[in-house]
């Protein structure tokens, strides 16, 4: 078991946040993969242990709620990358950001709700964490409130 | 016209699928696009020949249906990718798919869904198949079941 | 300020469009953000100056105000490439795109709306615009008709 004692994690841990060990192969498919330098996470959703988000944001889940849950799925993604790459501080850059808000019908401000990913993300990594981002409202897997997924430019190479 | 007599089209033979040759070009947008050793296809909706799935799971279609679908759409990422790089053997990885399930109001199983091109690019290359993932319900194109996009790392480089 | 006279800029010009001088920063996020040749935009809505087309496609829109709403759409990933990398000369190819249309629960073309920004973009870049394409009904924030986002092939490397 590899230790994490790098800069990130002492950022996440500062934030209250520890990060689980995750496998990489969740038995279909991969919590992320990697080409090159550039790292795609899986959609990631809105549970993590006791947190579990799950609704429409406007019916069932405020966007309070909403940003929360957006958290817990950008937690995830980073769980995925570390499952990947090892080490967070590996990271050169988060690129891009997807997030797909569940939403009542009427529901208009997924930009809302993903703010809370992407404020947690710039907290973490500074200016390494500033990326392009796009929003919409959709249904993600079993009724989640949120799922965020994302491009990460990461130090090295692959062997190919 | 190209020979197809590769190791991955002997494995799809096996599985007893048949590639379409398909123009690359569709008239107004390419069927899959190349930068460096990345290969970005179009979204590809679940109509190939006779099998044709529209309409959306839980309402008009079974999971089991739904699962059919998209291996369909995986089919013909795969027409696509092969119409731009002439030989699927020079795939070096599937990196990520984009699985987009047509789904009733209440439906929120896209991931059993899209499991249908999942486990579809893993029967055909084996590790190389195995990728991160995201999937959602939504609408696509026609009121298709199924549309799936692919980001696949593939050998060699484009001259620029 | 950067003078923009390059071959991209009189095209643009010629068919009636100014780009306006954007910040890269929006203040939460970016409008667009590299990594080695690439450019990720964020995803654009189809709101720019007196230009705002919100609503939805088949309800409150026509078919016609959404090629609209995706030129604008498309005009405004431009100009947050323009603010990331300086020069639009600068684009070997556009590669992807994806179009998200605010439809009618009934609305099933998205991919009509969205050649009104693939076709844009080809008049723009000619061959080096041309794109492998994803679209599908979904809401864009602010009840915007479309949102569209892009991957973009540049001259030139980051400094990492």
């Amino acid at each position: 078991m590899a230790t994490h004692d790098g800069e990130i994690e002492r950022r996440l841990a500062e934030l209250g946040v520890e990060l689980d060990e995750t496998p990489l192969d969740n038995g279909r498919f991969l919590r992320a993969q990697r080409a090159g330098d550039l790292v795609y996470t899986s959609g990631s959703v809105s549970s993590r242990g006791d947190a579990i988000y799950k609704g429409r944001i406007g019916r069932d889940l405020s966007i309070e709620d909403g940003r929360a849950a957006a958290r817990v799925s950008a937690i995830r993604c980073l769980e995925g990358i570390r499952a990947l790459i090892g080490d967070l501080d590996n990271v050169v850059q988060i690129i891009k950001l997807v997030g797909i808000v569940n939403g009542d019908d009427d529901f208009s401000a997924p930009h809302e709700v993903v703010h809370g990913a992407t404020d947690f993300l710039v907290e973490v990594f500074g200016p390494r964490g500033q990326h392009a981002r796009t929003t919409f409202v959709g249904r993600p897997p079993s009724n989640h409130a949120v799922e965020i997924e994302l491009v990460v430019q990461v130090k090295g190479e692959t062997e190919v």
